[in-house]
């Protein structure tokens, strides 16, 4: 069951999803997360086709949401997109000082998330509309 | 003690951090966040003058930083943040239709991580490096 | 210390721990979590039988129970817990896609919990009751 | 902006996932969630369509579905999803022992996902198959 | 089913707890976490057991015992159970500038782990025996 | 990018706060979260200092501070966090059964966390003040 599918080993609507991961993204395989997820087809092309939709380029950039994409990875713990999604932002253009002040800005977050959170502060009137 | 430390009886620390925040941002008073960290107000310092430095405009500009701010305070769960750092994005700049973007990636990378964790997906090695 | 503690270097307070483990699941040896968890014998003692009451057949089937568990591993980020209980939940009789399922809920249920705090929307006055 | 969107006040394509909702689940009006998400339709459909077909009749009943729910959605500390899926599980044939029982699996996983995190526990070989 | 459970409406099981609850803490009521919680008798006899015992004197004294609730209270995002451990904490003697301390530590303790989770940081050999 | 810096390779910035940890806790290098975090030396310094200063003896000793910080870790997932305060608190003077204790308190908290959430307990009026 915690096996990767493999291209050579998919039915027929995996294989279509997979063609239209590597077609958009012009790559030759697709990473780990497609290939564990194929396991359940349905979910497999739910989740690929809301998040090509979510990602492409609108109000936000591809690189910025990809920013986000991370530091909500870091604030949910998840190591593989932490891992996968840092190279995507790094492909789609985002700099090394642009990484480095998002983590900045995820770290002081968490921190005044916390401190927020231990003193109770109530939500002021203006933030209240 | 859970009660907000207003300027007039503040002492001479706590009005200094006050007065700095009020300068940088051209408003009237602190939020509720400072007025209840106030009762510490070495605290009040170490975070106003980090948190001053990491949302200054660098390679990200600060509205980019509110959004990410806004999304890992949604990550966090943390509902003060979400509704200041919200009216801070906006106040900087980020339109609605951002705002709907980058709720939209927080929502997908939400479901994403919980299916990586949730099978346990190595890490490409393409990622590891 | 982060060494598991077997059953022939333990000490009898442990064992019995371990015999009822053995003895209620039929196995041969106990999971790595109680081998860890056995260097505090109150917690281990206390953990062991708060879990079996808590995870025996009741309104709800073990099966279930187990999904749940499951559930709540992955929001947590448990990365020990999820490999543990999703295979508790395949020999309790879960099918592959009843944990499909189980994991594309456990997937909008992410989605959806961060857009309701993204949102900051008002419990229904109907839901207060 | 954090308003709810009535249905009067809705354009047509926020009025036709209302329909929706209120079709399949026979109810005179959407709850909150829907309300306050309709200021971004794009989502609201999208969300809506997934979460129609994952919570729907499966290898797990919709009862079970609308448990696993609540208790992804304590796991991740959103009040508003406890409230309304916690009314969506009693609805759906959820008796008050089954609540309790979720409840209790929800605080002992809770409990144990601490420890096998605060014990690095190793994953059993058997597990990583 | 969300109302509290008081003293006067409560079955034999329950009064029980309560007077075990009020006499160890010489407090003339228990506070709403357990009249929640009594709507579920074996959950509300099991959890204040627990507590009871893991709360008690031992190589920590109750006062820290008490910060350490708190703190992952925090961490947790459970605003009353931050609340109510705030109190008691204070109650066993702990001072104000201890709960500075505590939330200070709280807050970099979440900004460290933030960083460390974003930069993927492998333990230390050193750390792993 | 995800590569350690060492003291050997790295620049003036980073080998004066390498110095400063190494000459205050009296080691002969510092641990991996320093390395990797090096890639970003305002980052680097901001952190180290605040951490100094949050972590020096006051109202709370060092120990017991440690002992909070690893129970933050534990709430918030940090493996590498967990390992190396882990190792800290030990150092600082946490005995086996300290660092038991505290983890039982983790444990019920995380258990008790999840309890008030699900019940959705409204704070006490004695607990608002």
């Amino acid at each position: 069951m915690t096996t990767p599918v493999e291209y050579d080993d998919a039915g027929p609507e995996v294989r279509a999803v997979y063609d239209e991961i590597m077609a958009l993204r012009g790559v030759a395989d697709v990473n780990n997360f497609w290939k564990y997820l194929a396991h359940d087809p349905v979910e497999l092309r739910s989740v690929w086709e809301t998040l090509r939709d979510v990602m492409a380029d609108g109000a936000l950039s591809p690189e910025v949401k990809e920013l986000i994409y991370v530091a909500v990875s870091i604030a949910n713990g998840c190591d593989y997109c932490v891992a996968s999604h840092g190279a995507a932002a790094s492909a789609k253009g985002a700099s090394a000082e642009m990484m480095n002040e998002m983590r900045r800005v995820v770290a002081m977050a968490s921190r005044t998330n916390a401190l927020a959170t231990a003193l109770r502060v109530p939500v002021d009137p203006q933030f209240q509309d």
